[in-house]
């Protein structure tokens, strides 16, 4: 916890916590972090692509590499947890086993990965795809630092890849357990939606005359609250927007989320269905842009109870949970099983400087994944 | 018409109509307007308020005065006809009395309000309630031109005030009649409402941890859509407002109308004590604010009644219906009793350039209130 006070007073701006891809905060940041990293017995490198790697080889000849890991870069404005507890619990993670002197069947390597928030380019987890191979052309059309496609891992490098993140949701703190284990990142519909209707004088149109387009958008939204995935209307305009004219135009998004991509699609294909009932029966013209489309990440059923376990061994309540937020683990699954361990925060409050961690948290989350790397270690024996 | 268009190319601004209260084009127009006033045979003059005034007198003594009239000025960027048509319809049928040759028992008056639309002061009607004796501290505090209260009439002047006007809405239209009688002009409620939520994240908050501020306001945008009485949200505003961020704040305008007052009244409650209810079952903080209540005025019964028989009598359907606008012969209603004739407009469009009335629809409004002011004298002869 002081470290994580300690990296958050790293920042490109004064006053508010703001570290960005490839930025001079970025590299006073890795330097520090480096720094603990070789406490912890890790030898240090930056790749290609700004990711902060500390590895400690196995004895075992042509072992494979287990990595852990998170992301060192923040939104802006942003508190001290979201990313940056991910990597220090997991130099924490290998300095315990350190000191219980456990021996590894295969390398061990930390990420502190340099890009998941995609504050400077608007392009997500650069940093980990970059390690994946898995940048695209419109990504690095996007980017100035066209090397860090020379980051890219070997194929079939890693047996795996664990992350442990805060929640940045209330379920664990609802249900007051310290952490609990992931079993998917939800896929992501993103659409624009506007209807069109007859803008009117509030005072002489009857109600029945009227094609009223805030009144449709009205009914989407109440619709998005009960069509079985998590969908949330963020953003809603009206046009004119006068409080005595009748809305002629409504534009609102929408975001429906679900760990499972056929519940997600059919839960959109519900909207567009129900949104073009509405505008029939209001008498309005319904445009309907699917914006951007990602699929669920399932996260490896082995690994994924292996954490169960060892939650349970330490005598804690095993909850899983879907990541409804994007991760470093979503990146890393296109190459190697991931598993994600979620630590409770306070309120479920992220990008925001009132992120709030139990102290008394930590130190089950660090437990549980140096038991699990134990664990792991036993199975590749 | 051509007089319609005439006038409606007199304007404060180049390229569009906006002609507003003591401007320079109000007196240009008022110039022009009292020319055709006095080719009706009517004696011209402007009183303190800047109000246009053509009169005959009748032979009798002491005879009371009947006033008919409407509005010059106009909204910003306006049609030919929110106003003027009323005025001008008034001197065609003074023009048309005389035509027939028609002897009153009464004066007659002919107004042409300076002020209606309150474009210049935001305080609507400063010529038809100055005429009246009722601008306020409040009025006065707001405007230069003090003399205006001069322009207040002798108690008990008028007989009545019968106008014309578009009827700024789609039920002649739709109904198919070219003109209508307005039974009463709608009280009006005007509120603000705002839901004070909880922002989170769109992907990791779920349904039933939510606090959801749009989805509260889309509920009470729907019950306004069947509260009883004419209720619109025109203007919806969400905070943070961002496609992946659950709105934390909903603000919103709610505009009631009703020609009945506690029903208006009723249908307000109704809508507070929804919006109590979702509140508390959303867990949202409410914050309901009364802006501004006008209550209705009713038409004379007596006046109406005559106007339904001379329409019937043109062998036109008798359609009654209520303003939701506001007009001059709600001011009047302070003196004397009122009556309003709506023609019937192009889709209901007004306070726009696109504002448009049938030619052949002008015919019949005039001679119905020739007519009308026939009938009247034979009732007081």
């Amino acid at each position: 916890m002081l470290r994580c006070d300690e990296l958050g007073a790293i920042s490109d701006e004064p006053g508010r916590l703001t570290r960005t891809f490839a930025s001079p905060a970025m590299r006073r940041a890795n330097k520090l972090v480096g720094s603990w990293m070789r406490k912890a017995g890790l030898q240090v490198r930056e790749d290609a692509a700004f990711n902060l790697l500390g590895r400690r080889n196995s004895e075992r000849r042509g072992a494979k590499t287990f990595l852990l890991g998170s992301h060192l870069d923040t939104v802006r404005d942003a508190g001290n947890y979201d990313g940056p507890l991910g990597v220090l619990t997991a130099i924490a993670t290998v300095q315990l086993l350190r000191e219980r002197g456990v021996k590894l069947p295969f390398n061990l390597e930390v990420a502190g990965f340099s890009d998941e928030e995609g504050v400077r380019y608007h392009t997500t987890c650069l940093g980990s795809r970059a390690l994946a191979g898995t940048l695209t052309a419109a990504d690095l059309a996007r980017i100035k630092e066209k090397q860090i496609v020379k980051a890219r891992r070997r194929q079939g490098e890693f047996l795996g890849y664990a992350e442990v993140h805060i929640e940045q949701g209330p379920v664990l703190e609802k249900n007051n357990v310290p952490v609990g284990v992931v079993t998917a990142i939800a896929g992501q519909s993103r659409l624009c939606v506007e209807f069109h209707g007859v803008a009117g004088h509030a005072g002489t149109v009857p109600m029945n005359l009227r094609h009223d387009a805030l009144a449709g958008a009205a009914e989407l939204v109440l619709a998005a609250g009960c069509c079985g995935a998590l969908a949330t209307v963020g953003k809603l305009e009206v046009a004119p927007g006068a409080s005595n004219v009748i809305p002629g135009h409504a534009a609102l998004t929408l975001d429906v989320r679900d760990q499972n991509d056929p519940r997600r699609l059919a839960a959109v294909r519900l909207l567009h269905a129900k949104a073009k009932i509405i505008a029939r029966r209001r008498g309005l013209k319904l445009t309907w842009t699917p914006v951007q489309q990602t699929s669920a990440v399932q996260c490896d059923k082995a690994l994924t109870r292996i954490f169960s376990r060892c939650i349970a061994q330490r005598g804690l309540e095993v909850l899983k949970l879907t990541s409804g937020a994007g991760h470093d683990a979503a990146a890393l699954a296109a190459i190697c099983p991931v598993a994600m361990l979620f630590v409770r925060c306070k309120g479920g409050i992220s990008h925001n400087p009132a992120e709030s961690v139990n102290t008394t948290d930590i130190a089950p989350a660090i437990d549980v994944l140096a038991d699990f790397i134990q664990t792991l270690a036993t199975r590749h024996a």
